[in-house]
């Protein structure tokens, strides 16, 4: 039997399946800054009742003729005024009951931010930067995509250099460990950690000194892009 | 102004978004085996007239009461009659035109098997084996999601215990750098392996050596699952 005489068009495919095309896709950003010691992530107040009164991460539907990037960024975009963050897809929730709307799928994100950016313009006073140890209960399942999201920052700030996003143009050693204590929610030995991260190669030197700190002043480093490993470089 | 008189329900919510509810959501399986040296991903012939004649990897449309997941393992055991199998979520693609049938997102899940498994049942003779380095046009984008699935998989090898599931219960050393060496399409040095990967504390030392095979007999391993380590072990 010739194998295209079983072939049927995409046509016939949807009309067979339209039960099928009931769908609804949307976007979650779980959008990351620090201050302080403190990871925080950017929130409002669900605007649903089902939700009142709680938390939830800055999302929407995708649109129609918009590829899921496209309405990350323009979530971020709207939110945030910020263009060229560091975005990434995490993982899509799929759980047939987490939106009470219908099925409604979400492919989640994280962006991590510097929480001074000059060009951060948080427009909707509704929003409004939460730690993230404060959220116990969010609308919908975003405590778990909150959670997701945390989990893959972690395992992926030591062998990729993102962490550089949450901090100003220039830092020092101290502040940058800092933020890598916090988000691994654990001290880490002094010595130790100057020697990793300088072998990381991700650091340039800037010859400059902190001022106006309240400690001993500490060198200042920007950071550069990594030249590329072999990735079977840990054998 | 009180923010409770803003709520509003899920399903009005939904009635003014009811053209967004018009998506069918898939799962794609890279379903990956070794053999000589080689990585092989389970395909068949595309069933659409618009892709014939080209591969397609194995999927299908997740039913209206099915969790991701629970579609993923569902096609898994469907085609190979597995259960038990490590299954891990890697990506969803959301372009707009990806499929011909309309809005369908999917949800990229790679598989790890082992191909001689004796439970392994392939009872469509449509399915096929196809080395991976084979494959450089597929339906839909399905080389896109194949390519991505084994740079995630390339990137995961080193940190988490996965290749396990690709050998038998019993390997030597020189079985496991040789599935090392073809994910990473990389040749790896014999004694830095051996070391590196010892100190992963992966290996359970069987005390036997191999039998009948074509060089000297190498001793014989059995994973174990390892013991949790820090995270922030690294510096």
């Amino acid at each position: 039997m010739n194998q295209s005489t079983n072939l049927k068009t995409a046509r016939i495919e949807k009309i067979s399946h339209l039960d099928y095309f009931n769908i609804a896709i949307s976007v979650d950003c779980v959008i990351l800054s620090y201050e302080d010691r403190r990871l925080r992530v950017l929130t409002m107040l669900s605007d649903l009742k089902e939700f009142a009164g709680l938390q939830s991460l800055l999302g929407d539907l995708v649109r129609p003729d918009e590829d899921l990037d496209s309405a990350s960024y323009r979530v971020l975009l709207e939110r945030t005024g910020l263009k060229d963050v560091y975005l990434r897809q995490v993982h899509t929730f799929g759980s047939v009951t987490r939106h009470p709307s219908g099925r409604v799928i979400s492919t989640a994100y994280y962006a991590l931010i510097n929480g001074r950016h000059e060009s951060l313009q948080l427009n909707d006073h509704a929003l409004q930067w939460t730690p993230v140890k404060n959220l116990k209960k969010m609308a919908f399942d975003h405590k778990a995509i909150l959670d997701t999201c945390l989990k893959t920052l972690r395992e992926q700030v030591m062998d990729h250099p993102v962490v550089f996003n949450l901090l100003p143009g220039k830092f020092s050693l101290r502040q940058l460990q800092d933020v890598y204590e916090t988000i691994l929610s654990q001290e880490l030995d002094r010595r130790n950690f100057r020697k990793k991260i300088v072998l990381k190669d991700w650091l340039t030197d800037l010859d400059e000194m902190e001022v106006d700190v309240p400690h001993r002043p500490g060198r200042l480093y920007a950071f550069r892009e990594p030249s590329i490993k072999p990735i079977s470089s840990v054998f």
